[in-house]
């Protein structure tokens, strides 16, 4: 197995049966190298023994006796891989003793709801070795391994080389959800001040964007934290050559951020605008309503006047339903025409 | 009395009604194996003598005088002891110069209500006693021997492992609570959208999950600060090998105090969404209203037209009545069609 | 004079015409025990002199030439003593180079109007000497005499027990006010989903207490920081004994801290809930004046056709009654069947 | 020019044109006493050469030239001569090599608009001098001059006299102008909950209340961070006899802010409270106009169906009109007490 | 090419086809003096390695390319160059070993429809090199040169005297732009109490104006950081006779966010006030509405009453139509007056 061997289509099968009952796959870098890839994961403990290698190894959805094929090796803390196993941690840094513990989740916009989905991701990371198990198959692995194989200049600063790929995807894919989601409140925004307002749209659109908004920020928000952290602390992974990479990173987390509150506040924009814009109509057809009834008022009093069984003047006269009608269309007429000026019809 | 003589059903009476009046438990753990359980109060006193040894009390509802038996043992101090018989305190730690002393909340949800209620629990925690008084019967006993019995392993840490098992025990009891407003703000979701709104239940609903809303966050909230107190300065009585589970509750505290925040943003979007909607149904009513109100006025012009005792043209006769005919249902059928077309009608 | 003569009633009045023209109170404590109250304002000077003593003088809101008498005897400075004799001060803790002066208030609120009454208190602290200056009488002097005898047994930590007894008198009075707050808005919620709303009392009750809230934050919050000050700053005055004391009333002002932005939140919600409430029920009425619209429209039209004056079938004719009957019953009748079946009637 | 020689009226008019084309306004302390007042300006420099003199001199609206006069006397910054030209300066205390710079805001409430009018005066303060800038007339001369005057017992601290006076000044103003609003604020809740709403005059002077205490806030805020720096930092500006009058200074922007945020909650919850009650007025409007709908209906169906040009039983009889009478009457009546007894007509 | 050859009209093309495909410009100023400008870009490397000179290049919407000019000789690194290229980046500043990335944005407001359009720029800072990288045309290089050129005594401070011009000029166009919409929202005001409302456009331009103020934020926040930066960490840039005009630079940027956060307030104030003028004016329409009713149901009854065709008091009598004439008269007259009185007409 050589470094030609690249992934193709979706993702190799676990070759080691063995090993892991999850689809597995694994790379191996040798002095910034590629060495190998897809082999099998039990070769993942001499591979450590060699000096000179970072190892990486995903897991999809494995179980727990699925990763105690590492758990040992490594020196997993059985908290760590707990929290790798069960879902919906929150994104975090957890540090240990022998290894660092990432959680942190993939998210995707769907373009037609404005629903957010999310993909959990966990990362064990110890100074050689990086374990990536992915709680869903939303992580596409094949962005990964692009990721690495365009920036595999880097690939001698070892692990901090391959977390930066992961946090950078990662990062990414939230940059993404917050870029359709200005979109499509750019699109909220024609809807808006449209001359037919189209309410009920506009509101089950912008409570799901609200929602994907609030979402979205639990995912994003501590995720300035768990970057943060990595370049404060933890040099021996981060070299002087990566440093200003997960700056970038940082940055872009920082952006994402910013502009999900930037975000939120147009959504609330839009959502109180709309309202006085409701409040607007309400008042406008209350003053036709007005009008009519007004009109109403006038046409009901003539004619019940001169449907009246008593001999008013012009009773049964001809000269009568000429003035009736006079009155009827002079009156009527006239005070259409005063609220068309005053703008209420 | 053994380690074999496990806990069944509910909990044991308390075998020392000469020590206290209310329902007590007792545990001993010798060179970290659970020794006995359900001994009399008046032992604790013998066993705090020996080395090695790690006692828990707990004590439902306790007087003053119940308290008596280990206030003067363990160097309790007055104000720890009254806050631990008043209700109503704060969760918080505090810091006496022989013990500490927690005071902190379990809480439960009703599912059918949304309505949270919560059960206090205090502790006085020394280096080698931990004695839970219960305030309510909601924080029950079996839960938290469970807990410690499923880590058993690490019972070797002493007071850290009696803590940890109270500590999660609680935060969980949190999470579950936010976690079951989470499921119910989903089902509010729906109801919101509904074709034929219920309001009135929404708003009902929507107000109690507010409510307790509120009422969680200061019982969760505070938390924060308690554990991570614990993990900064109690390195006595938390141990290397405990530290990362207290880190794991205090992450458990954090998701749930973030997971309260994004509810609370959800239910202010659901409230608003709901304003927004009822105005949309506002204005639809008032649209049908002005349209009724203007056929109306046509109806009444037409037929008040020709009931008018005038001799108009076709005043009794028969064409008068086809025109007649022919203008109300041409007038109205037009105006029918057209408010259709609009969409008013 | 001993410490038998104790206070009767509200307060013996001012045994000194020639020290002060106001109301005073005095009380020494010799070596932990109280050795005299009652006596002249003018012997505090010899009292002073003496060592082993603790002196308190209460002066009811004194003039600045009232407060001459110790004055000079305490060094108190000027902008004091300014403020001790003026109102309207900040909650406020203030270090001058020979003692501290405190500026807090009491509060109380009304159970029937909710409206919020509060009462200054100033206090000059020296490190052994206590001067309160109450600028109303809100507070109750017998509240603080009953305390500091409860306590007696602290009283060897002289003037942090004064301070202390003061300080744990003011905040309880927070607490209480916090506490009826809380009740009249469980009183709300009741009115809030009635079956008949009480709107006009509910945004009178509302708006009132939203008013006390704010203006009880004004004063419990500043609290935090004249305790905490204290706490962390004055070890001379606050005594290792004395220290869990102040951290209990610190954790007292804490609590009633964030239970009042508990109850801003409520009444927020309750406010708003009230808003969708209101909504409802417009819209319930609207979709009934609809209905009645409806009908109107349909009666209007079957019988303004049968009055017309034109021979339209049935004119003049038994059958015509019939069949205009079976009309307007059948019309009208099925319509308010259909509106009612659609909940609109 | 002697001491005696006290300001009159208004402001005595600028006796050195050679030197300053505006009005200008001088004094000179020497050894804490003020020692002379009025003369002309090119008299500073020599005055600053004496030992142990304090100068002060005040400028109104001042071109770049007429500072020339100090500037290189005093070693005055470019851009802080800039910012003392220039309106619109943010309140701040900007440090320069030889000098402060100080910029604030004095402020007026307008009684009957509730409108805030602002005046800007800027201030170089050197060791030995203070050079007062004002940008408009709201600043009034003879306030500041009296206010010195007053404490003139404290001239001996020289700068930190003078620069207290001013301060205490433009706070003051603040206060007062946050206490007028607070007056207009009660007065706005008397007619929040009049029988008769005024609601335009309510929400006009709403608005200009919100918007005063935007701006206010504004004004006020910096002035913290102002105050607190010279304490903090300028102990050879501040010295320790001064000191409590600078915190007696920062204890009333502390109070000042919070009062301004405090009567923002206010206004918030009189507006809010104003929306609810608007939405009761018109729940109350709806009610009575679906009432009269329903009468109208009942009218309408009655003699409408008596109007009927069809054979209907009683039909011209006398019996039929008393019927027709009975029926209008006993249902109108009917419904009308019905409607009476619910309470919506 | 010498000083005088000066900018005239837009920009000089550049003159270096072989160095960048883009417009560039040059400058370099040795001892403090500009030495010459519209150099050929190639030249830039010879100049750096004369002692004294400082040298600055702009780039017009560069490629990765053209930077490649630039790239190696200062030694920037590919991330900051990824940055320089690619929009949308955070308004930043970046610290590599050899130099500063800056990215900035220049604003505007377009005083008709109240819209801001941002142009982004880039710079990297070395000790002897700035390079301006402008994304889009907004950026008027002419300004920037009159900035230079007006304070060209501080030329010898170097990068830092370049850096600050740039700044300046930057903050400045936020400062405008946070001018003109605080006249707009004066404008908006205006509008607001109108006596004939033109709601429509207040709520476009105000949903406008709250959108630009939304991203005015974004963009002017983060320079509070990115100045501040620069003045506490960068002392070999910002050199001590700068530092004061970078602090002022910082005072700008305070003054704009705070100013921003004020226009903020004042927006949601005007949207809020004409949230409950609409209700006001709501109010008032269903108040007459109701009246229009009232009347209609008066006149309809008599009318009505006598249209019967039963043998009522007055059938076809004279005196019955003038009975008839008088009620209704009569009726609807004082009715009418009656509204009219209360205010309902």
């Amino acid at each position: 197995m050589s470094v030609g061997a690249r992934h193709n289509g979706s993702a190799k099968a676990c070759r080691a049966p063995s090993g892991t009952s999850c689809p597995a796959h694994t790379r191996v870098y040798r002095k910034g190298k590629l060495a190998a890839e897809g082999f099998p994961v039990e070769q993942i403990s001499d591979l450590l023994d060699e000096p000179d290698t970072v190892v990486w190894l995903d897991l999809l959805q494995p179980t727990r006796e699925d990763l105690g094929v590492v758990t040992e090796e490594l020196g997993l803390h059985p908290l760590a891989v707990d929290d790798a196993v069960n879902e919906q941690q929150r994104a975090k840094l957890d540090r240990y003793d022998d290894h660092l513990f990432l959680s942190a989740y993939t998210v995707h916009i769907d373009p037609t709801t404005a629903e957010l989905a999310t993909g959990e991701v966990a990362a064990f990371i110890t100074p050689r070795a990086l374990v990536t198990v992915r709680k869903s198959e939303h992580i596409e692995l094949d962005a990964l391994l692009e990721r690495w194989d365009a920036t595999a200049d880097k690939a001698s600063s070892g692990i901090g080389y391959l977390l930066h790929g992961l946090l950078d995807l990662l990062v990414d894919r939230h940059f993404e959800a917050v870029q359709e989601l200005d979109e499509q409140i750019e699109g909220l925004e024609d809807v808006l001040f449209d001359e037919r307002p189209r309410s009920h749209e506009l509101q089950r659109r912008s409570f799901e964007m609200r929602k994907s908004l609030v979402m979205l920020r639990r995912v994003v928000l501590p995720m300035r934290e768990v970057v943060n952290s990595l370049m404060r602390r933890d040099s021996d992974l981060v070299d002087p050559a990566m440093a200003p990479y997960f700056q970038d990173v940082y940055d872009h987390v920082l952006r994402a951020t910013e502009w999900t509150e930037s975000l939120r506040d147009l959504v609330s924009t839009i959502l109180e605008t709309n309202l006085t814009l409701q409040g607007n109509r309400l008042n406008e057809v209350m003053r036709s309503l007005t009008s009519w009834a007004a009109l109403l008022a006038v046409t009901t009093a003539v004619t019940g006047f001169y449907g009246q069984n008593v001999p008013y003047p012009g009773f049964g006269k001809e000269w009568g339903f000429v003035f009736s009608l006079v009155l009827l269309l002079g009156i009527t007429g006239g005070l259409y025409l005063f609220l068309q000026k005053r703008g209420w019809l």
